[in-house]
C-alpha cells in the first residue's frame, strides 16, 4: 500500500463502532458497496504520507475523524467540512474503506487528521472522532444552549449522552434526559442529567414543572425517528430551539398550525468536526472526561465479539466499545 | 368612552385589511368572539390617554400596530413583543376590538404605538403596521438574507411582496418569486424580484440554474400551506435557511430523511414589530417606498366595499386597500 | 412618603456598598449632589406602589437593581436598559436618592425591580443587584467566553471575582486572574481561577505558556486604569476579545500600530441587568453560589462601620459587605 | 522558473498599486527586503502548477489576492486566512516577490487563488484582490452595518470609497463621508455617500443632525492615523461600532473615561478574503460596479509612470490605477 499525493496511511491503534455501522450492516445505507471496510473513528499512527502532505510525518499520533475535508471548496473555506463539495465529507467506511482494519488510507490528510496530545489516552481521544463533536456542534451549539437554560435531550444512547456531557459545558439549569431504557437513564444521570423521563408524557410533565409550563429552551433530538422529533417540537417553549442530531430514515410531521407563531428554530446538521481541536484541548486540560463512554474493551483481533457486544447493548449495557491493536497497552 | 390607566384612545385616520381578517370572517380563528370589531393596522390620532400613559398626548399622530406589548414580561424585556406573556401580543381585532372603526382603544399605549414622522403619508405608514415588519423580521431577518444570496420567496401576496421589498435591503444577487397568479408575479417583478416562477417545478429549475444546482441560500414561505412549506425545504441548499412567514392551518411533512444531514435551519415566528421604528426611519428617509402596496382607496364609510375589493383580489388586482377617515385628505 | 404613578416605595431589608460609592465619597463623580443618599443595590419589600404600577403589590420581596428602565425608549425596547433615554439608567444613589436607607423610592417600578424566589437568601440575591450581572454581561458575554478558552481577568476585586464566577459558566480551559494583592489572588483561586499572577510580566508569561505563545482568547479588564486596559490588549491573541468592565477616570493608549492587523474586538459597557432574571434562576437552582462574595455582615444601623470595613479592604479582606435591617434574621 | 509542490506560476494580465506599496517605498515597512518585487493584487493566467496543486490548470484565469492561506492551520480552518499561522497571510510583495511583474509564484495555490467569471473584466476583478474585500470584511461586516443605519466613513481614498460601495449593500439610511480633499468627497458622493464633510467639526455637526444628537450607528476608520480613529470613537452613538480599517503606524488615545459606559464595540482586522467569492458573484451578477475605481490605465511596461500618477493622486485624481499586459485588450 503506497500513499497517493494528499493521502496518509495510518496504522490503527484503537477503533470503535458507531450506530451507523449497524445501520449499514442491516442494509439501510444502500450506497455502501459490498465488501467495504467499515469504521470512521480511530486513533492511529502515521506510517506513510503522499508527496502533497505537509502537516504529518511517520510516527505522528493522530485522530482519524468521521469527516474528511478537501480544504478548498466553498464549504471547507468556512469550516463546514461536513458539506465538503470537493470529495470529502463522510467518506471513510462509507464510500471508501474505513478504520476497522489494521491500516487505513486517509485522503486530504492535511485537513482531515488531528494531533493527539500525549496526555490524552487512546480511549479518551477515540470519543472525539464522532460522538463528541457531533453532539457538541449539531446538538449543543446549533441548539444554542446557554447558562440557566432547561435542556431536554431525547435519546440517551451514545450521542444523547455526549449531548448531556457537552451541554453541561454551558451550565444549563436543568438537563432532562428522555429514554425508555433504565440503563441509559442511569447513564444520563451519571453524566450530569438532573432529571430523567421514561415516556413522552413523563417528559412533558417534567419540562412543564421545571419551566412553569412555558416549555424547554432547547430540545435535542438524539434518536432519529419521527416520534422523538415531534416530541422535541412539542416540548420547546416559544422562542426555543430544536436541534436535530438523529439520523432519520423517514419524514416527520411538523405541526405548523401550532408552531407558525411560536418563534421556533429547528436545525439539522452533519458534524463538521470543526470543534475537534477545541474538544481535544478540553480533554487534555481535564475539562471533560470522555473515557467513561467506553464500557467494553477488546483486542482488534476480536472485532466480531465487539460488534456482538455493541449490537446487544440492551443486555450488555454497552455505550461505546473500544478495540485496541495492543490490548495490553490500552 | 374613557381611558383606563395604560390605554390610549385613538381616532382612526387610515386603516387597512389583512388576509387574517378574511380568515376570521370564514371562521378559521375560533377564539374571535362574534361581534368583535376586526382590524389590527391603522394610522390615527391620539384623543385621550389613561393616567399611566407617559409617552403620548392628545393630538399625537401614531401608528397602531398589530402587536401590543406589556413591556414588562420576560419576552417584552428582550424585544420579543409578539410572544408577550403580560396580556399583549396579537390582541387587537382578535381578543379585543380592533381598528376597523372610528376609534380604537389601545392597551399598553406607551409600548404599543409608534410616532409617524410628518413627511410619511398615512398610506405609507399604514404598511408598517403589519406586513413590512412581518416580512422583514420573520422572513428576511430570520432567513438571514445576505448580500449576494439567492433568495426564493414562495407566495407573492402582500406578505410575499413585502418580503421582496425588505429582502432587497440586503442586496441579494437574485430574488425568485413563486406564485401561480400572473398579476402577482408582475407585482413581484415591479418590486424587485428578478426571476419569477409559476409552478414548483419552474421554481426548482430557476433556482438550480441560478445556483449551479446547489440550491437557494434562503427560502421564505409566504403562503401558509403544506405544499409551499415543503417546496421551500426542497429548494434550499445545504446550510441554507427556511423562514416560515405564512399562517398555517395544518401540518406539513418534514423530509428529515433528506434534511437531517443538510445543515438546514428552519424558523417560524410571529412579528414582534421591534423593527417598526427602524422601518419608519427608512421610509422617512426615502429608502423604501411602501405606498405602492396600496392599490385601492376607500372612505372609511365604505369599508364593506373595501372588503369586497380585497376579498376578490384575483380579479381586482388588489394588494392592500386603504380606507381613510377623510378621503379628500388622503 | 407617597408613591407617584410609576414608582414603588421599598423597605430595605439588605443593602451593600459598591466601589463606585467610595469614588463618589472621594468626589470623583461630580454630578452627585451633596446630601444625596448613596446605594444602588438592595433587597427589600414593597410597601407602596403608584397607580401606574401593575407588576408589584405591597409585601412583594424584590431586588432593587443598579439600573432603572423606562421600558419605552429605543434602548429599553431592545433590552439595553443601561443606556435608557427615558430617565432611567444608573440613577439610584447617583441622580436620585439610593438604597442605603430604611426606604427607597424606585421609579419605573414595573421594569426596574425583580422578584426574589423564596429559596434565595437576601445575601445571595444582593449580589445580583450589580456585580454579578455586570461581570456576566459586560465581561463574560461581551468577551464571548467559550468552552475551551483561555481567559485572563485583570483585577480580582468584587467585579473581577464575579467575572471569574460567571466565566466558569462557559467552562473555559483556563482562567488566569491577575492582581497584586495576595488575598485577592487567593479569593480568585477559591472561586475557580486555576492560575494567578502578581504582575503584568507574570501574567504575560502565564498566558504564553498556556497558549503556546498565541495569547489569551479573552481578556477582561476589571480595574479601571490605563495600565490594566493596556495589559489586556497586550495579552490577547489575534482574533481575541478585550472586554472592559472597569470604570475609567482617564484615557488609555491603544497600540493601533500593533493591533490594526490582529482582528481584535474591544468592548465597553454599562450593565443592562437584562440577565438578572436568568442569574436569579441559576442561583435558585444552585448553579452559582453568590453568598461567598459577602465577607462581612452588619446591621443597617451600623452602616458607617460597614463603610470603614469596606474602604479598608486591604486589611479587612472585605469583598462585599452586607447590612441587614433585621440582623438576627440574616 | 519551475513550480514547487503547492505553488502555481501566474502570468500577470492586470495589476494595480496599493497605498501600502507607497508605504514600503518610503521605508515604513522594514521587514520588506531590498529588491523585493512589490504588488499583492493581480488578475492573471495560470501557466504552471506544482504536483500538489489540485484546483488549477494552465490556462485558468485567476484573481491573485493579497492574502495567501495554508488552508490547514487553526485560523485557516475557520476562514480567518489573514491570520494564517502556516506560512500564509499577507506575504506577496511583502515577504516574497509580488505581482508587479510579468509572472508571479503563488504559494498554497489551491487555497489562495480565485476563479474569475468570463463576464467580469480584468479591471473589475482587480478591485477584488484587496480593497473590496478589505472594506467589506474589516469595515462593513465588522462594523455590522444594518438597514436604516447612519454610517460615517472617515477617509475617502480607495478603501474609504470601497467602504461606501460595500456599506450600500446593507441599505443604510445615511452614509457620511469625511475627507479634506474635495476630489475625494466628490468621488464619495458619486459612489453613494449622501452627505460629505470636510473637517472633524463638520462631520460632528452632520452626524448630530442626522441622528438627533445621538451619534452614528457605525464609524469606519479608513485613514490610519490617530486623529481619524479618535474622531470615529467620538462620532459613534452609545451601543455603536467603530471598525478600524486603516493601517496605523502609531498609537491612538482611547478616551475610556467617556467610552467605558457607552457600550461601544471597536474592531480591528486584516482582510481574510473569505468574502472574495461572494463579491465576485455580486460583480458578475451586476450588483456592484467596481470598474469605476480604476481612474487610470497603463501598459505593464509603463509601471513607473503608473506609480507617479498614483503617488500624485492629489493632482491626478487617481483612485486606483490599472496596468495591463496587453493594453489593447483592456
Amino acid at each position: 500500500m503506497t500513499a497517493v499525493p494528499a493521502d496518509a496511511i495510518i496504522r490503527i491503534d484503537a477503533v470503535t463502532i458507531c450506530g451507523t455501522d449497524l445501520h449499514i450492516l442491516r442494509g439501510d445505507v444502500p450506497e455502501v458497496a459490498p465488501g467495504r471496510i467499515l469504521g470512521h473513528e480511530a486513533v492511529g499512527t502515521v506510517v506513510a504520507t503522499g508527496p502533497a502532505v505537509a502537516a504529518w510525518r511517520p510516527g505522528d499520533r493522530v485522530l482519524v475523524s468521521c469527516i474528511s475535508a478537501c480544504g478548498c471548496c466553498r464549504y471547507c473555506r468556512s469550516g463546514v467540512f461536513g458539506q465538503c463539495l470537493g470529495g470529502g465529507g463522510w467518506i471513510l467506511g462509507h464510500l471508501i474503506d474505513g478504520t476497522q482494519a489494521e491500516y487505513v488510507r486517509v485522503p486530504f490528510a492535511d485537513t482531515s487528521l488531528y494531533p493527539v496530545p500525549e496526555n490524552v489516552p487512546d480511549r479518551a481521544a477515540l470519543m472525539l472522532a464522532d460522538i463528541l463533536p457531533t453532539a457538541y456542534e449539531v446538538g449543543v451549539r446549533n441548539g444554542a444552549v446557554r447558562p440557566g437554560d432547561t435542556v431536554v435531550i431525547v435519546g440517551a444512547g451514545p450521542i444523547g449522552l455526549a449531548s448531556v456531557t457537552t451541554a453541561r459545558l454551558f451550565t444549563p439549569n436543568h438537563i432532562v434526559a428522555v429514554d425508555p431504557a433504565a440503563l441509559r437513564r442511569d447513564a444520563a444521570k451519571m453524566m450530569g442529567a438532573d432529571v430523567t423521563a421514561d415516556t413522552a408524557e413523563e417528559a412533558g410533565t417534567a419540562v412543564a414543572e421545571l419551566t412553569g409550563g412555558l416549555g424547554a429552551d432547547v430540545a435535542i433530538e438524539a434518536v432519529g425517528v419521527s416520534a422523538t422529533f415531534e416530541l422535541c417540537a412539542r416540548l420547546v417553549r416559544p422562542g426555543g430551539r430544536v436541534a436535530n442530531v438523529g439520523v432519520h430514515g423517514g419524514p416527520a410531521t411538523l405541526r405548523l398550525e401550532r408552531l407558525w407563531s411560536r418563534n421556533v428554530t429547528i436545525t439539522t446538521g452533519l458534524v463538521d468536526t470543526s470543534s475537534t481541536p477545541d474538544l481535544m484541548r478540553m480533554v487534555a486540560a481535564g475539562r471533560m472526561d470522555t473515557s467513561a463512554f467506553v464500557t467494553h474493551d477488546f483486542p482488534l483481533s476480536e472485532m466480531e465479539a465487539a460488534y456482538r457486544t455493541f449490537t446487544d447493548a440492551a443486555t450488555t449495557g454497552a455505550l461505546k466499545i473500544a478495540a485496541f491493536r495492543d490490548a495490553l497497552a490500552a
